[in-house]
């Protein structure tokens, strides 16, 4: 008996605002000190009534002040939340003290400023070891609290507002009934690549309007984040500040754990959201011209597919060669070769898409002109089959261009 | 008491050549097969009489043909080594069991054309995945065993034919003296990066006129290269083909294990000789602009240190800050934050050449123009203090610049 409940990915998606019961904001409030009274860097959003919440941060030892306050918050308070105060231009990272009280004092000013009687929590994305220009936060904030709406207009303008060196805002929603009624979760993020001097920052919002405690919170987005969010490479390097929230305000009146079907449900739709979040942060890194979908199979274990996975994404030489189309296999099989997994090259397969380069060692050369075209494109999946065993793992990943390095070479 | 025996380094090095009782020669083959009968690509030597030898090779699970007939020559027959025979433009890696026999038969052909009695080393170098052209690799040795001299010119034309995408030559030679006689150590080398189409190789060779067995030298060996060779990046990228290899032809009639005293000058001379080659290979890795002596220091194991110097000295976006010469310490601090040894940033310090950059995980910014003007010099060290403990590592690293990016792109 399948009884499960299809999910529906809206492509035009409206971002947060998508979900009945949460208001947002996008406010220009110059953090950037650069005297830019346009750009947007003050995002806000809340819930109707305080919510509940998980999220899932960088693993990174240097961890942002913003990072450590949301951490305390969720271990307090995961049951009753606000909502998220966010802010670009300024990462909030190695401050010090002072960064902590920045960054409490910025979940405070949200309290105050909406007059919501729960905590909020707190991302800032931006330059490393600047401290938070705090006169600038404080206005940002009354404003932003002023603009909340449950306009699309205000949900655009909240994703618009954590962007960085991101050139497309980036939302998602998902979509499926239950006797009738419809259940939503939706999301924006901002991307991978750097901005500016700054440090890349992975941030990523998700909302719904069922009813679910933290810790189920917690276990989803954990769920979808190990097969999303951390599946995806640009440049190897993890930020200080990579934060993941999930938000259920129950607006719905349905709690998410009613049946096993429609839990079920919930996890495909917030894994499909994060999902395509994360191949638009791919799509959308520094610089970028190609998405490559890389497929590690045939592995003894998973963590063994995943280093073979990370040490082809991640090598440079593999990399410019993507963005060259050079389709040079020979430079993948050196980077898997690295990994030292055991990788035995009489028995190793690669595929370009679903054509053949490399079959038990034995390069396909016949087939040069179906791989240049195909590694010409600016998708494409390169398959690795080590022949070894049952495990794999699957990395989105780009190429690497000259502009990158020139983007980021200085301030 | 102290008895040690200074060593000197010779700065106008004549490569091999220098050294006694070996004999070289490089010669242009055409192994690109691009009908270039002018580039030097084929290099041979040998001792006067059969020495000993020994090999440090890549760690790739993908490792090249020659890498496998060396390893295979020097356990079965160590002490009884006739020389070396290197080609440049091919590194006969990925090419199944053509390439063994191939490998095998360059070895074979050596000692043909030679007429020497003992078996001959054989390393490659250039893109993988290619056939060698064996008529061109033939015609290649023979010529090569006619030049055969030991002539300074010889010694150099040996040094140029195993170049790839290295613009300059690399050899060096250091001296000492036991009881009047001078003993010598010579090497020569080629560089990381990558060459046009080809794989990144490293290969070094290194004589003595001492008089050693493989075991020792193999010990000695090894030593030098945990603390040179294996202590340089350019790109992360490990080769499939990298061969460190020293020889001892007894030519000066004095055995290396005479005294402590002897032995110990005799590890002092092949230390400083693979260091300035190993200095040299980043210093003309692929574009590279900047070199780069990162020290990470305090730490509670070696193995942390060398952890934290490789996340730094292997970050993208360090390395491009160093191109675009922004002393961006807070990329620094977040990549060794993802080392994730530790890193507590509240008692952390960075420094640029003597100059505080952070201390105790504050910023010094009243020092920012001086950060600046020693990131633009072409040659800094950077010192990462953790400060949780005595161990250490130093890394010999390099920029990335967008000519490295153009370089590598494609064929």
């Amino acid at each position: 008996m399948n009884t499960s409940i299809p999910v529906k990915l809206i492509e035009n998606s409206g971002g947060l605002g998508d979900c009945p019961g949460y208001k947002t904001a996008g406010v220009a409030g110059d953090i950037r000190e650069i005297g830019d009274t346009e750009r947007l860097d003050v995002a806000l959003f809340t819930a109707d009534t305080p919510c509940s919440a998980a999220g899932v941060f960088t693993l990174n030892d240097v961890c942002a002040a913003p990072v450590k306050v949301c951490k305390t918050i969720l271990e307090k308070s995961a049951d009753n939340i606000a909502g998220c105060i966010s802010n670009s231009g300024n990462a909030n990272a190695a401050t010090g003290e002072q960064g902590m009280i920045d960054a409490k004092q910025m979940s405070a000013l949200a309290q105050l400023e909406t007059g919501i009687g729960a905590p909020f929590l707190v991302c800032s994305t931006g330059r490393i070891g600047r401290k938070l220009p705090m006169q600038k936060i404080e206005s940002g904030i009354a404003a932003a609290a002023q603009a909340l709406s449950n306009e699309p207009q205000a949900s655009f303008n909240a994703a618009d507002a954590i962007l960085t060196s991101d050139t497309r805002r980036k939302v998602a929603t998902a979509r499926f009934k239950v006797d009738g009624q419809t259940i939503t979760v939706s999301g924006m993020a901002k991307g991978a690549g750097m901005i500016e001097p700054d440090m890349a920052t992975m941030l990523a919002y998700v909302v719904t309007d069922l009813q679910a405690n933290g810790a189920l919170l917690k276990a989803v987005l954990k769920e979808a984040c190990d097969r999303t969010f951390n599946c995806i490479s640009v440049d190897g390097d993890m930020s200080t500040n990579d934060t993941v929230l999930l938000f259920a305000n129950g607006h719905s009146g349905i709690a998410a754990d009613t049946t096993p079907e429609l839990l079920s449900a919930f996890k495909d739709a917030v894994f499909q959201v994060c999902d395509i979040m994360a191949e638009k942060i791919v799509g959308d890194g520094e610089k970028v011209t190609k998405l490559v979908e890389l497929i590690v199979q045939g592995c003894q274990t998973d963590a063994d597919a995943e280093k073979v996975a990370r040490a082809v994404g991640n090598s440079l030489l593999v990399k410019t060669s993507w963005y060259g189309s050079d389709p040079n296999w020979g430079r993948l099989a050196d980077a898997a070769g690295y990994a030292r997994v055991g990788l035995d090259e009489t028995c190793f397969d690669i595929h370009y898409d679903t054509c053949p380069a490399l079959i038990g060692g034995r390069p396909q050369d016949e087939k040069l002109q179906e791989w240049k075209d195909i590694v010409a494109k600016n998708r494409f999946r390169i398959t690795l089959n080590l022949n070894q065993g049952n495990s794999s793992f699957r990395l989105l990943t780009s190429d690497l261009s000259e502009a990158y390095v020139n983007f980021n070479k200085s301030e």
